[in-house]
């Protein structure tokens, strides 16, 4: 890890520089996937599969029998991890609904907001080395709360034509019952457009590779909501030296694991930490069996020495990191000063990993600086709020006026109309 | 209008489908404009001000004395209409505010979420024919809640160099002392990339022409994020026999005067009630002085005649319209059914104009379809929900194994490590 101590101001845009994300180059060839399936539907998908999976298959859409075969393959202990995960998932997004407080802004005026899911979601899972279960968890319960009615989920199957035990399990147990072996850009397509066998969806959520970001990222141009840009996962770690550097380190070398883009700071006021920390990430990193990878990682990864906490946290709020954990002494403190980040970790005992799994939050988070304007999975993501007014006559007169004054200065006399024809009514009525 | 009896579902899509948006077709001219600002920052802006605008700048901001010499020429009548809309915006959209609710989601580990404002927002609002000063009070207002810490808005001069006076006096009211005199696709690559006079922002809102249409989208696609993509503007009037023919005419028209492409529907079960609202409608369309913008939206425009109320909510939820008027006997109860709508208005005194300019509501709405996916401008707009957790020792020990349980079948045993390693430490401790 490069150590840089007390660069300038000026230096710092250098130093969280992150690297270039690559999707626009894949656009035409994305694109061309695109259109195949828009045109030629399954027959497209099946293609592709075949072509850049090495997968035959005959049906896309996994079977009940599947389903019940996948359960008895994952342990007990694991069905009890997946389970309480879901509980603590559902607690937390059960509390974000939001509750409709209707508003007299006026006398007779009535305004709300009220939560309406979006109708129809599609759930993307990777496929690759790691069966990534706890995505399904992290996507399909909050589609679930929000009462999403069509739920659709694709992830690629190996070449036997198979899908990971866990990811269906974790499918099962949040009650999501089409599931297609649909990986990559295809499995884009065929949930923006629709084939035979997929149902078109309105808003595409879930992480992946190059190929299905840039797909992804197309499809938000044709009318398809999506979750948000992504590029590598991202943590950075505030330490002081009160700070364990064996805590700090196993944070580090979790985030270094997930791929050889993944970023990783560790930004202190206390040179005294750096230290311990890098001789401990050594004698970590061999033990682990995804070294190589993380060790890629790290050879990117920065320790930064910054002189005070003011200082720590513009940086930090400059970086906008996707997770960010603090364990400090201070710890509390520094976290109220966050304002941008996907998720704050505080204290010695919460790892990333915590909530990467099973505290209850979402993992599905802003990267590559987006944490400036987006947040993370959460509720809303599933839903519209729909705005709503009802007023009445004497509401109508209390702001009639003002209306019909604005109307006019901005020359839409068919506006002030609208409100002059009911005013007139009611006066009339009123006689 | 084209009135359509007793359609067919399969003819649905077609009867509903909206013009094709153009903003594709001009991505390489805007394109253009926005790497010319990027490069060449103030100079290119006031080389496009002075080329598509006819405007010859020698300052982009606004001085404080031009905003003063503004409030003079605003009328003590509009002033207080300004001002009665403000206070309405001001309460429903303070009423949006998300209260920290800390959820324990197992014994020791606390979740919840927190409401930061983006830091850097920029306001679009357009010149041309009418000054939509009403917009800036829908932006800025929401943006002062929030807390967003710079403000900037753009809007283009006339070719003497002003702005019109209501426009300065909003912004003034609601506190915007950062007003650049710049329109078009130049003043989103402005507010994109910063220039040596206007910052650099994270988040551009407000509606525009096609090019400011485009030009955002293409910024979107460069890590600004945007409010929403938009079209044309729209309403759909639900009407039975109960309702006022007069009204509807209104309201239809006030839609239709927006501009020729303005998507105006009728929908209805009762047949009486629409040779009604035509004649209506061409008795109120000769006294408007926009009647030849709206007479070639209403030629566009369509009155739905359905069987029942189920499938009038099934069309209606099909269309997702940018406005609902929901005036029939029954308004509160079909309301309740509204699945997809940007903002519903209830009732024969809640004319689209209320929530255009004073009852409260925002304005800035999804048009063409999108309100499927999107709500409108609201305070979550301009800010990023960030999710916190807290765990205890008690809380890992208690969520400890599910976590690793759940990161070995994933394969990341740095995710498993991170939490053995603490586990170890606490058990240590209490020995």
């Amino acid at each position: 890890m490069q150590v840089i101590k007390y660069p300038k101001i000026s230096n710092w845009a250098e130093i969280l520089r992150r690297p270039q994300l690559e999707t626009a180059r894949l656009e035409s060839l994305v694109s061309g996937i695109l259109q195949q399936v828009k045109e030629n539907g399954d027959k497209a998908v099946k293609e592709f599969s075949l072509k850049f999976d090495g997968t035959r298959l005959e049906n896309l859409q996994v079977t009940e029998q599947e389903i019940i075969e996948a359960e008895k393959k994952v342990s007990k202990d694991l069905k009890e991890a997946i389970q309480l995960a879901c509980s603590n998932i559902e607690k937390f997004h059960l509390s974000q609904k939001l509750e409709i407080k209707k508003i007299i802004t006026t006398e007779g005026v009535v305004c709300w907001q009220k939560s309406v899911a979006i109708e129809k979601v599609g759930l993307y899972i990777p496929g690759g080395t790691a069966p990534l279960f706890s995505t399904v968890l992290m996507l399909a319960i909050p589609a679930k709360i929000a009462g999403c009615n069509e739920i659709v989920m694709c992830t690629p199957a190996n070449n036997a034509g198979e899908i990971h035990p866990a990811i269906l399990y974790s499918a099962q147990i949040t009650g999501i019952t089409k599931i297609f072996k649909i990986g990559g850009a295809q499995a884009i397509a065929a949930m923006a457009y629709g084939t035979e066998s997929v149902p078109k969806v309105y808003k595409i959520f879930g992480p992946g590779n190059q190929y299905v970001m840039a797909a992804k990222q197309l499809v938000a141009r044709q009318e398809t909501g999506i979750d948000m840009p992504a590029g590598p996962s991202e943590v950075a770690v505030l330490a002081d030296n009160t700070s364990n550097p064996v805590f700090i380190a196993s944070d580090l070398l979790s985030q270094a694991e997930h791929g050889p883009d993944s970023q990783v700071l560790l930004i202190t006021k206390d040179e005294t930490i750096i230290e311990e920390v890098i001789r401990e990430i050594s004698t970590q990193l061999n033990e682990l069996p995804r070294k190589e990878i993380a060790g890629q990682s790290l050879q990117n990864s920065k320790i930064i020495l910054l002189k005070d906490d003011d200082t720590i946290m513009d940086l930090t709020n400059k970086y906008a990191p996707e997770h960010l954990i603090i364990c400090t002494k201070n710890a509390e403190e520094l976290a109220e000063k966050v304002i941008n980040a996907g998720s704050v970790f505080i204290g010695d005992y919460t790892p990333e990993s915590a909530g990467d799994y099973a505290s209850g939050t979402n993992h599905t988070l802003p990267t590559h600086g987006y944490a400036k304007v987006f947040n993370g999975v959460n509720l809303d993501s599933f839903v519209k709020k729909i705005s709503f007014q009802q007023i009445n006559e004497k509401g109508l007169q209390n702001i009639g006026t003002a209306i019909m004054e604005m109307a006019q200065a901005e020359s839409l006399d068919a506006h002030r109309k609208a409100v002059k024809l009911r005013l007139e009514f009611i006066s009339e009525k009123e006689k």
